[in-house]
């Protein structure tokens, strides 16, 4: 990815939570070729200049910044500890390709966290390069209270694929990980296969990249993956399957506290319950 | 009002949360003259069959009763102490009123929590009885474990409006009162004009029945008030003027805690700060 560092940051919006500062901020990107935004909470150690931990959030189909940030509730816990939580859109926008509006589970919305290789995806849906690299850029160069070397990323459905699978490609850059109802084999369930299909072409291989299943098979992490599974959940069989991770995790000894959640479904009243676990998770951790 | 007692209830949604459930209803309603909906959070305490006390929330402008139920994070707190939180949506809805939908401060979503006098809005728009008498009895006759004895009321602007005068004109059905950002007085702005001259017409004596500032003057509580107000809210000169009421209150000895809070917007960023004070108010008062 040609990363050209514009990291200049127009504010959309600014309210005061908890104490902190809620923000949402555009940017222009160089590997989404255009427009994108995130939002990001700043609690009161880091208005006062302190460094404090970063934990990026990726979000699910049909979400952008704003769902996590409105509906969650991490602001509060986010400034007890003392910590930034950054949640980017979960696609590029407005490419003006073929289709790319038709479905919620592909194109906008839906940029399933990887970099495409398939045209004319491959432009603009660079979502992996997005959050390891040019996001990263644009938070070290604004946010001086960011510290960036204790990082944690966490996600919901197929933001907690995100999480996984980019914790797992990067350890060392985002140290924990953890994860609401994540699609945690996509190359087996028809969320992933389509995204991959389209993203990625039909060389399966390719997949394996994108796959935290298959992953873990090849570099599991030193961290212990923390992730929370409602048990009422709709998509839990034919889209999360969280039993193919465990399986795996137990073949290669990757450390996992999978917790299945007794008549919590996909929603994000399920997620809010537990964000809090989740912030002090990532918190302990880092 | 004409109270048939039309209790029945039709299940909309039911979403497992902080280990209660939080369902919205609809059911027809005799007072607002067709189907009204609120939501109902009900903690594992009331969920396991202990009577517990009641927290009615009315909300602001624009508003439905899924705002509240999706920022504010009344449930975790609610959970905690065991109170069912309960939220109506602001209007009657659908009446085929000329004008019905035209605004965003008159009509749908504006019901103002009064019993309209003037054509064609009497017929559908009794927010006040529907709020202090219907309800009630729908809570009532299908909630064995709501503690009807124990009740409190609170709301956000518009809300914090009818929270304020349904305690003051029934101080014994909702024992303790607080409000976010409430219009104080609204004989004296200009939400509270334009609604009272639709609703109740141009005889400024029938607007004294529903401006709290008023209420206070003839019949002040023996419960403690409990208002928080951000002091970056847009509308905190034109439309909510907490001074008018604080002026009253010091005249007839109405206890009051009115915070200023620094920063602060009107937006449910900032209700969602404050809603774990008031809602240990309320328990604490009940």
């Amino acid at each position: 990815m040609n990363n050209t560092k514009n990291t200049d940051l127009e504010l959309i919006s600014e309210n005061k939570m908890f104490g902190g500062l809620q923000r949402v901020y555009s940017h222009v990107s160089t590997v989404c070729n255009g427009s994108m935004r995130f939002a990001i909470y700043l609690p009161p150690a880091a208005l006062e200049g302190k460094k404090v931990p970063v934990l990026t959030y990726l979000s699910g189909l049909t979400c952008t910044e704003d769902n996590v940030t409105v509906k969650a509730g991490a602001q509060r816990i986010s400034s007890e500890l003392g910590m930034i939580f950054v949640a980017p859109d979960t696609s590029p926008r407005g490419q003006d390709i073929d289709g790319e509006d038709d479905s919620y589970d592909f194109g906008s919305a839906a940029g399933f966290y990887l970099d495409a290789t398939q045209e004319p995806w491959g432009k603009s849906y660079n979502m992996y390069s997005y959050i390891t690299q040019e996001l990263q850029d644009v938070i070290t160069s604004n946010f001086d209270s960011a510290d960036m070397k204790r990082q944690g990323i966490t996600g919901h459905s197929m933001g907690g694929h995100g999480a996984l699978t980019i914790h797992l490609k990067n350890p060392t850059l985002f140290k924990s990980c953890s994860a609401f109802a994540p699609i945690c084999a996509p190359m087996n369930c028809p969320w992933g296969e389509k995204a991959f299909t389209g993203y990625l072409g039909s060389n399966k291989d390719s997949w394996k990249e994108y796959d935290a299943t298959e992953l873990i098979k090849t570099s599991p992490s030193k961290a212990t993956l923390f992730i929370d599974q409602g048990l009422s959940d709709n998509f839990l069989k034919e889209q999360l399957k969280p039993e193919l991770l465990e399986i795996v995790c137990e073949q290669v000894g990757q450390a996992l506290k999978l917790r299945f959640q007794e008549g919590y479904d996909h929603s994000y009243f399920f997620m809010a319950s537990f964000i809090e676990d989740h912030i002090r998770h990532h918190f302990d951790a880092l």
